[in-house]
């Protein structure tokens, strides 16, 4: 999927949500043991009621490798089944993934070819090697990370580097901000997005300036503290930009402590949590 | 495994060598055409011809997710066929993850008790969320890419920071050393490796000075350029504290330019191949 015809959808639907496919299965009703496929099964369901109020769905490969091979199957089905239900969703493979060469190569072929996702998210860590195989795929694209919204994102993200044509009293340039650049170099934003937290609503704004038009994939919001309204105010662009995720909020909403929905409902609590994460969407466009 | 036990392992076979199975089916002999399990079954017969010669062998998972789910099941197939063989061997998943909190907890779950590897690699860019998950547990390795081989190293790792302790105009502290100090501060010899890369033996003798105990999985000899004299020289410490990988040198000898054997005689060049390398290996221990 191209630039705009994202844009085009996010536009239709009124809503920028990507929903997380965090499938972890020790959170499943109980009704669901002794099923064959049991990550598929809940995934079918949460897609069944929330297609129309998202523009992506992001399964995150952990809970599927977790699982093994039969995790991986599952990982397959639910692509498979965001394709048939919907064309035009877009499938971010949260993988992770950071390799050279001919390994980045495979790894293209893994999310691309042998699933058919449209995006994947890379570790920028061993430079361009790393990055530029997955930019040779027309219609696809890279989701490098860049600053991160977990705590220890402060670790080395946001280290200062001593760059030549910097000051550094001046405080420096941070690495998070030096990827996206040298990621800039490599690709375009038709191409390439990048993972930038919700949780430090200051950076995004900041970010946005040097950065004015490619895709943000914004983890951070609900649990982790941040709020749609700060995303849309300090990220969005002209053509929106953004791709907001929720993963645990909305797929496990039935567990949440003030839930009035049974186990049995977990589809029904998905869909009014990803109902009104939209409707708080539909504001800003 | 725990650090005396490796080392035990080196002492007794008189090698630190690491056989990467980056195995690519395009690679393949043709007679292979048409079979089930390819990638199993030539890593099966690499794995008979060279585990006498070999400490660890390094499964890449790039090459099995290429095949999708029926590629990761060869992967567990290999894990499961190099334990049977001699539960000496050390098996590394060579994965390069990197996420955060209970993510990560998925990801050790897949390759530390799905499948029963002794070691990952992780991508550090997100810091400490992202490896400690995996030093909680016993016995199982984290392999924290460091300084890697590749071209494109200096992008990000070789960056230098301006610490507030450090002066900048001395060169400030480059990424790769930082990730490594933070590292050992999370983790112990014990449960920590890092990744250096062979094609820099300065680098690496200036690596062994501030972390004397951690053993390193050095990738780049050969093909790269970096030789086993040099990784011996400015990398061994006291325990050896080297695994040095091949790849493709001995998974795919027969296939080099001036190889005397056959496509069926692929996994007797591997193990000449392994027993030139392994020999040399022997002069340093």
């Amino acid at each position: 999927m191209d630039y705009k015809g994202l844009y085009n959808n996010i536009k239709r639907k009124k809503s920028f949500l990507c929903i997380g496919l965090d499938t972890n299965p020790a959170l499943l009703p109980s009704f669901m043991e002794g099923v064959r496929y049991p990550l598929f099964e809940y995934n079918k369901a949460i897609i069944d009621a929330t297609h129309h109020l998202a523009v992506a769905y992001k399964p995150n490969l952990a809970f599927y490798e977790a699982e093994g091979h039969i995790g991986w199957l599952q990982f397959e089905m639910t692509v498979n089944y965001i394709r048939e239900k919907d064309p035009t969703l877009f499938i971010i493979a949260d993988a992770k993934r950071g390799d050279i060469g001919n390994t980045a190569e495979r790894y293209a072929q893994a999310f691309f070819v042998k699933a058919d996702c449209d995006a994947v998210t890379l570790a920028p860590y061993m430079g361009k090697d790393s990055v530029a195989p997955f930019l040779a795929f027309k219609g696809k694209w890279a989701v490098v990370l860049a600053l991160t919204s977990n705590p220890s994102a402060a670790d080395f993200e946001m280290e200062s580097l001593a760059l030549k044509d910097n000051d550094v009293s001046q405080g420096g340039t941070p690495l998070y901000k030096r990827v996206i650049e040298r990621s800039m170099e490599w690709g375009t934003p038709e191409n390439t997005m990048f993972v930038v937290g919700a949780t430090r609503p200051g950076k995004l704004a900041e970010i946005r300036k040097y950065c004015p038009d490619n895709f943000f994939l914004v983890p951070g919001v609900g649990a982790q503290g941040g709020s749609v309204s700060e995303v849309a105010k300090y990220g969005m662009n002209s053509h929106c930009g953004l791709l907001v995720n929720v993963s645990r909020d909305i797929l496990f909403a039935w567990k949440k402590q003030d839930s009035p929905y049974s186990e049995h409902e977990y589809s029904k609590a998905a869909s009014a949590a990803a109902e009104a994460v939209a409707k708080e969407m539909s504001l800003y466009l």
